[in-house]
């Protein structure tokens, strides 16, 4: 059974202004000043060196229509007919369900795992490993996987999965999906020891996931059904704009993964953050002794200043001098200083286009 | 008797990084975001519009060899004759000297005013009648005036005038120069009231400065005198550059000014600063209701801010939150922030090229 990987590329990072903006958003980033953006990163989690998932023609990326460019310059390895374009953002039921009916016409025989573009992982080995066991768990069976993280901290900024009965070694049946908690709420299932960090990454094979969303999202299969009509010919992209945005809105979780009873899930623990919050970056950044992390184009130099992140692109030298907890970010002439503390502003900050 | 105008424009502006930089100083630098350089209003002060003490053709520039082509650009109303570079910087005396040799070749009969490129004048029509004053009673003796700023507060930034007896109704005898003062010493000078800012602007009359540099810096002279023996000839500039750099580095005040019995000075009142701190150039910045100053070529939003000063050039938005009392600057990729408390630090950032 032939594995195919559906990165979902579609989001717009107005959190991370203005490293991140809406021409370029954070998955098409280096964000982490390591020569790859995310969305690369990504994609060489699945498909680069030994142990690879997945071949580059069997990786298909959905993403907003602007950012076709962005992606084609960023992974040539795929082939242009797998880059899917979202003619209007419709959360991830719809974008999935495009994928996967993309996905039947090549080989309706797949094994598929979504994942995002912009979530980061340290140990990709285990990674792979994770993804393969459960890939081997849903080839021989109709079981939908989703990939829990052991939880490090009672986050509030992730969802929560609630694992049951265990599933032979490594595996748990699902029994609820928490939204993100309160702090005590957060407490207590880290106390508790069932609860694992949705990431965001499925598993399932084709058929399992074409069936789940006919029994649960069958609105939005019938306009898929319509869309997949025109596939290939010279009015896909006509028809394609005209039906996908009459998809309901609505995220996989909702639409099956809170519906459907046979869902499991496998404990992952590879040094995965979904980079969410300028946070969350920074804790997965080299910090110097004064708990400042630094990636720049050019020279940066710190002086008497502590608990920073600094992210610049353009600019050839900063000098800070006596910041405590501030993020300096600046990309493409636009800059931003503002603490750490006030970081939930930025995206008022960036809806303010200028 | 003509009147010429010597500006002298060698600073390196190196407390003004990165907004001035060695490459572009702060005199030529639009640092109040008039449209105009520093040097500009200089010269715009002496020869723009009604009641200019002088014509293009009679204004001087001294400046460093690698300026001359930033002053031919900013001021093409001056003939390029008139821009004199410096080979190296030795202070005001063989400056002013070089000027006034050169001067001598086309004018004997000469009376000069000397100002630096970058002071700021509030009131120009006040400050050409305290010029223009101080000109007529130069022309009529050989006396050399210094135009004395009536201080506004103890600052401790700048040199003061001790005056003596008045000469007429509006001039003083000098009767000492005062380095810059403690802040004791300032406050006893600001009670006292015969003490007065030095500004380092100086009017006498050719013959009169060229005789006083004769008696009290009789080296420097020495090597005018062989310097101008090549001026126009095709040596010029290789003498210049041979002899020049072996001028005594120092400064008209220590050479002339204190040594001379006939110093006079003319108390101004124009709203003179001369921007030699950021906390001068914010002072003379039209302020928000939050004591924020703000010079910038695209668009700045200060959320939450007090007590700074922006000063950017390069970059198109510009969003702060959350920062009192800090210099934000950047200019042509180079970016600061840094408490405007530890603005003297600034030149050792400066100091470190990148």
């Amino acid at each position: 059974m032939e594995t195919q990987v559906v990165i979902m590329a579609g989001g717009i990072g107005s959190r991370f202004w203005p490293m991140s903006t809406p021409e370029v958003p954070k998955q098409f980033i280096d964000v982490l000043g390591t020569g790859r953006t995310m969305i690369q990163m990504t994609y060489d989690r699945f498909c680069k060196g030994e142990g690879a998932l997945c071949k580059p023609q069997n990786v298909w990326i959905v993403t907003s229509e602007k950012y076709v460019d962005l992606v084609r310059g960023q992974l040539p390895e795929v082939p242009e007919a797998n880059i899917l374009p979202e003619p209007a953002s419709r959360n991830t039921a719809p974008c999935i369900a495009y994928a996967c009916w993309k996905i039947a016409r090549v080989n309706p025989d797949s094994n598929i795992v979504v994942s995002p573009a912009d979530a980061f992982v340290l140990d990709s080995a285990e990674y792979r490993r994770v993804i393969g066991t459960a890939l081997s768990l849903t080839a021989s069976s109709t079981k939908i996987f989703t990939v829990g993280i052991k939880p490090l901290r009672p986050e509030t900024g992730y969802g929560y999965i609630e694992t049951g009965e265990a599933l032979g070694e490594e595996a748990f049946k699902v029994t609820a999906f928490k939204e993100k908690p309160d702090a005590p709420t957060a407490a207590k299932y880290i106390r508790d020891g069932r609860y694992l960090w949705n990431a965001g990454i499925f598993v399932w094979k084709l058929s399992t996931i074409t069936a789940a969303l006919r029994e649960y999202a069958p609105g939005i299969c019938s306009i898929m059904d319509r869309i997949a009509e025109s596939f290939g010919t010279p009015d896909e992209s006509t028809v394609l704009g005209e039906l996908f945005p009459q998809c309901e809105k609505i995220s996989i979780d909702y639409a099956v993964m809170e519906k459907s009873p046979d869902i499991y899930t496998i404990p992952g623990d590879f040094g995965w953050s979904d980079l969410g919050t300028w946070g969350s970056l920074k804790a997965n950044l080299p910090q110097d002794r004064q708990n400042n992390a630094v990636v720049s184009s050019g020279s940066a130099e710190l002086w008497d200043c502590k608990n920073c992140i600094v992210h610049v692109d353009g600019l050839r030298r900063v000098v800070l001098d006596a910041l405590d907890g501030y993020i300096v970010a600046e990309r493409d002439g636009r800059l931003l200083v503002c603490p750490l503390s006030d970081e939930q502003k930025i995206r008022e900050f960036s809806s303010k286009q200028a």
